[in-house]
């Protein structure tokens, strides 16, 4: 099996050290000649640290050819942030063969209905997260605190799932079925934890520039409640599309982040403060930050646009989402994944169930 | 001429010692029996410092009946803030002569709209901000530091104007005509400069105690640019009522707090490193604050409601009320000055305009 891991970034090097480790024959691409350059230079050897001991492997084909990477791969494992998809994709598009399986760790939310409005077919797979918690230590070297987290992985179209899930548990046999991807993408938990915490912190971050404990310090009791009230209409979205889907703080447990007493009291802010893996994360240095263009363009947008279909109303969303616009001098509404890029404008609830299931 | 002075606060306690030492004989009255009795105990003396110099003097009246104090008043000075409107109006309702003029000191935003609305008559001026800058130093003294300044005071209805400020000027000889109560409502600055700066900096307050300084460290480029894009959504809702007001930075600059470059660059953020004024001020101890329940409930709500009426979207003035909403579990649009409690609901552009010209 031919695999093409598409981003130099920390979900990049993670799986390219991964899946190498794991026996296959990995291409790393990414659009950084300068990288590509560096790892070239030390033989495309990558460093790493972590969950997997400390060692070093060699990573078959490092290249800025999407050509190169794509053109021949039965599975293409896109790890970028959702500012960054379009571009991939684009890129990707005159190259990659009919049967390949996408899968995008993560996908965001809404990221597999875009890639499949851009690419123009299915075989798409997204994670409703990455599948590993990692940090590039260097160009050439990467700390992995966790990997094979067990992710929820939709299929466009559903239809597809057992088939495209057949090639991508041969690299990540913990990934969990989800029914869509309407259900991986409502489970973007970074949405509802990010936006509030730095829309409602914004003066914080930008006069220290992040120099205080991102969710210790700065989800406090009000932030907390703000974190609940977008995952409730987060949750109501999901339901009118016949998801009944966890809440923020279940999440967070079942993924060892946080403490039974604060999931069952559903209390954002006592997770938090009971959240030993976040306690220590400092928040952004700037607003300028995926915090804020992912999280809000590639999360609370989409989860207000699938509203707005549905006709549930997401008022604190909305808000977050017109007060980073604000802040920011953009315009999420049109860069983000709106419904039109998600191949969804004009359509009824009973339509998009449709063509998430069928294609 | 007697002159009721109502609220046991700040602005209170300044007007009851200035309407004093310019020789009227007030009665100041106050919900707390507690403080009544303080003052009864110091033979109703009140002691000032700052702009009058050092000394005291004893205000005629104190009481907390409010028929006493408002029965046979010539003139009504209200010094209370927009959250405490309602029980002071229902509460002077049944005792008001038909001719006493009621001086709201000010009014906030819809704050005379409100008391006609309740009282049921006119005679009602409102200032657009507190004519002091005062703080109570003890039950017994305040400190002044401004006086006299040149408030800008509306008249319900507009054609009375000139009978009541011709009542108001003996008190108050340094107001300034408004064209009707829609401009000093709209010309509501407090309401442009709090509730970006708690709801953008919610977490900071709350985890800090407000140990920041409100508008120096607080007010950074990003909450700058949303002061000035709320600004621009007042403007353009004045602009609706055919009022031409002044920006934010031109009304700081005005007033003395700001230097002329930064009202010339129309830029908050300059506006606020630059105002020697505010510098030092802290922020809020916590968020249960009158810079959030006053200014979203009697600033930003009045100012969203007026542009629904009249077809002006103000979305970034909703996301703040929407989140002020989800931080306090408050219903702002129930409890502050919606267009109901105006008493403006149903009304056009055209019949809003009449019904403050003529009552």
């Amino acid at each position: 099996m031919k695999i093409a891991v598409l981003g130099g970034g920390h979900g990049g090097y993670a799986a390219a050290a991964d899946l190498t480790l794991r026996g296959y024959k990995v291409c790393l691409f990414t659009f950084s000649a300068a990288r590509v350059e560096t790892l070239h230079n030390n033989d495309n050897v990558i460093s790493y640290t972590g969950v997997w001991g400390e060692g070093s492997c060699r990573v078959a084909h490092v290249s800025n050819s999407m050509e190169e990477a794509v053109s021949g791969a039965d599975l293409v494992v896109m790890n970028v942030p959702g500012t960054g998809h379009e571009r991939y994709l684009n890129a990707m598009k005159p190259y990659l063969r009919g049967d390949t399986v996408l899968y995008m760790n993560p996908g965001h939310t809404g990221g597999a209905l875009r890639a499949a409005h851009i690419l123009g077919r299915g075989r798409i797979a997204e994670a409703n997260t990455l599948s590993y918690i990692a940090r590039k230590t260097s160009e050439t070297s990467v700390h992995v605190s966790s990997s094979d987290k067990p992710v929820t992985v939709g299929v466009f179209p559903a239809k597809e799932t057992e088939a495209v899930l057949e090639v991508i548990r041969k690299a990540y046999p913990y990934v969990v079925a989800g029914r869509d991807v309407l259900e991986s993408s409502l489970c973007n938990i970074n949405a509802m934890f990010h936006p509030p915490g730095v829309v409602l912190n914004a003066g914080w971050i930008e006069h220290t520039g992040g120099d205080f404990r991102f969710y210790y310090d700065g989800v406090t009791p009000a932030i907390g409640k703000v974190i609940r009230m977008v995952d409730e209409e987060r949750l109501a979205v999901a339901k009118a599309y016949g998801l009944e889907l966890d809440n923020f703080c279940t999440v967070l447990y079942n993924a060892g982040s946080t403490t039974k007493e604060a999931a069952e009291a559903n209390d954002p802010y006592k997770a938090c403060q009971e959240s030993e893996a976040n306690k220590f994360i400092k928040a952004p240095p700037s607003l300028d930050h995926r915090y804020m263009h992912e999280d809000i363009g590639s999360g609370l947008l989409p989860i207000a646009e699938l509203g707005r279909l549905a006709g549930v109303p997401t008022p604190i969303t909305d808000a977050h989402v017109t007060l980073s616009e604000a802040m920011m001098g953009r315009d999420y509404h049109a860069e983000g994944v709106n419904l039109e890029k998600m191949g969804l404008d004009g359509k009824t609830i009973e339509q998009v169930l449709d063509y998430v299931t069928r294609g």
